[in-house]
């Protein structure tokens, strides 16, 4: 049964052999003081990685577990607050608020462009009474990073707590939680951190936890304040082989560096418009960032051909749009177990499809302008 | 980094090599027909643990995580339930009653005992607006099996909701949601299962699902609807690299068979139970179960010292007790990747270490006694 798909999608991505090993080893009771070590040892590497000393909160959970965490804990039902939906994981934002019963203002952005900063400022001078923005580091679905280090500014000059989705973007686009100031960072195993989803984690600032210890939403499973009194241990049974897996996954990106692998990302995302533009498609996002390259299926072509053939003849596995995308934009992924020649052969596989259907453009173009972004940087090419 | 110990505990257990190398395997795109089949597949398998026909949804998350899914799900704010506490996993479901502000009914049971359902009955006639009764199956913390079957008669005639956490009683203990009428039973990867711990699964009755249609507690994650639309597929990132490592341990929990694993695991429990009668030990429970055999730690003695006695110098993990059993007892587990000469060479070591620290015993009186159980059912050893 070989599963060879190479996964080049905003997340699962592809898990280094060595994660998979250290995954695979013996499990560890979780209330002995070896489980215990292991989780500190993590929490000291994951802090280089979320660039915070804040508490890191772990959860046996996917990253939506850790969004629904942070509405139950930071938040009173009489509280308003302000949700950025610029996509389908803004949305996710909304539709917390809405099964929390909590009074939100959605900031509404079309699809694939980038919230303002001065839009969240113009929200929090109408509703002065919201406590709360909740927004994404990178919006997965269209592939858009939003400026977050502008939007702490204007959250802190008015004592309003910033919870930021980073799931996708932990690890690749730059974020600086205590520079910044934002309370509350949410982040998730399977994306740049290289580990098989069942993980989440949130950092929570000490204006958080203030928060937290008075607020009245019902939460059980997602306690902070029980998450707290049980640190290095997590209260219910943590899931321990991904928490192993995440130990080796830890020690491949420092053995790396963070700032390596967030310009390695950053070239391969380059590298990708490049030769998107070369190939004669468009970008989708007006703020492209490093997880993912979104471009529009051009008119007159069937998205989901172009993905199963992908698949089919390159064993590559990309990803479409989600809800009304659907068929309409390709999100090429570049986080995870990837190199250099991984990107470029994606790229002229894609070439190839793209040949095949019948689109016009000067077939060995895309790849081309990619070399030359990539010659540019010859040095952090090969570090991959 | 040799981690070898033997886990002798009710959960996390043992996982066989199968399993985990079945884990880490290259990780599936969840939004594919290919994790689509597995999950098909998985549940096929699962619903014949189950033993059930009613759907499974299955969350990323622990146990807990799926016996708060039932508490939002289940439930209205109006709602009145029983809540069974002989332990602390019955502890759990009223902390969750008292966390969602659902109105509650405990029928409180000395740690080590076992609810009788004539407790139940009257409960139920004191409380006749309660809709529902969350108990469980085999209390972990006490080693205690509930005679669920004679349960579900009474909450059957009155057309009351029966919830049961069987999440270290699946697989092990008999167990009939058809046959008996049980509306949701709630599991988890990390029992008898074989699959290391982040997966969470709950059966839900036709009952159980009007009573969902109707619930008005704040859900997102936990959301069985959301579940029901997204069947076999999930709503929000599934664990993959576990569903894949349950494809596997379900793969080998059938080919033994499902009667078979629960007759070995039973002739275990006996024959630990037969072998600490011999070695001058006294059991905790009045219904001891085969998840997990508990003992009073003789007076003088250092629990804690025999745990990790047992540990360092046969690596061998079993449990103690939880909170106020805390070094009062010791849990020796029985399910897992464990066979008749790990029961039997954990009793002998168990032997050695009580002899060291001075308990007074036959020396050898334990392990006999526990051979003369396994020689009369030899064909059920030789299996394993």
């Amino acid at each position: 049964m070989a599963r060879r798909d190479f996964l080049l999608t905003p997340g699962p991505v592809n898990v280094p052999r060595r994660v998979a090993l250290a995954e695979s080893q013996e499990i560890l009771y979780h209330r002995g003081e070896e489980f215990s070590e292991l989780l500190q040892r993590v929490d000291a590497k994951l802090k280089q990685v979320f660039r915070t000393q804040n508490t890191i909160l772990y959860f046996a959970a996917s990253g939506t577990g850790a969004m629904e965490a942070c509405i139950a804990n930071l938040l009173n039902t009489k509280d308003e607050v302000i949700v950025v939906e610029g996509g389908k994981f803004g949305q996710r934002w909304r539709e917390l608020c809405q099964a929390f019963g909590v009074h939100h203002h959605v900031i509404q952005i079309e699809w694939g462009r980038a919230v303002h900063p001065e839009q969240i400022a113009h929200a929090l001078d109408a509703h002065p009474k919201a406590s709360a923005v909740f927004t994404q580091l990178s919006e997965t679905s269209t592939g858009t990073v939003y400026d977050i280090e502008k939007i702490a500014q204007i959250t802190n000059e008015r004592d309003v707590l910033l919870v930021v989705d980073a799931i996708s973007g932990l690890g690749v686009v730059p974020c600086e939680p205590d520079k910044w100031g934002i309370d509350c960072v949410v982040a998730a195993s399977q994306k740049s951190l290289m580990v098989p989803p069942g993980l989440a984690f949130v950092s929570v600032s000490a204006r958080a936890w203030q928060r937290a210890e008075r607020s009245d939403l019902p939460k059980y499973y997602w306690d902070f304040q029980m998450s707290k009194k049980n640190l290095y241990f997590t209260p219910f049974t943590p899931a321990i082989s991904l928490v192993m897996a995440l130990d080796e996954a830890l020690n491949i990106i420092l053995e790396e560096g963070l700032d390596n692998l967030i310009a390695r990302t950053e070239l391969y995302a380059q590298a990708t418009r490049a030769a998107v533009h070369a190939m004669n498609l468009k970008l989708f996002s007006e703020r492209p960032g490093p997880v993912c390259t979104a471009v529009h299926v051009p008119q007159g072509l069937n998205g989901k051909e172009i993905l199963e053939t992908l698949r089919r003849d390159f064993q590559i596995k990309i990803s479409g749009g989600q809800d009304h995308l659907k068929g309409k934009i390709l999100r090429i992924g570049h986080i995870g177990d990837v190199g250099a020649k991984d990107v470029l052969g994606t790229l002229a596989a894609l070439e190839l499809v793209l040949h095949k259907v019948g689109h016009k453009f000067e077939l060995g173009a895309g790849v081309r302008a990619a070399l030359h972004i990539c010659a540019k940087k010859e040095a952090l090419c090969a570090h991959s």
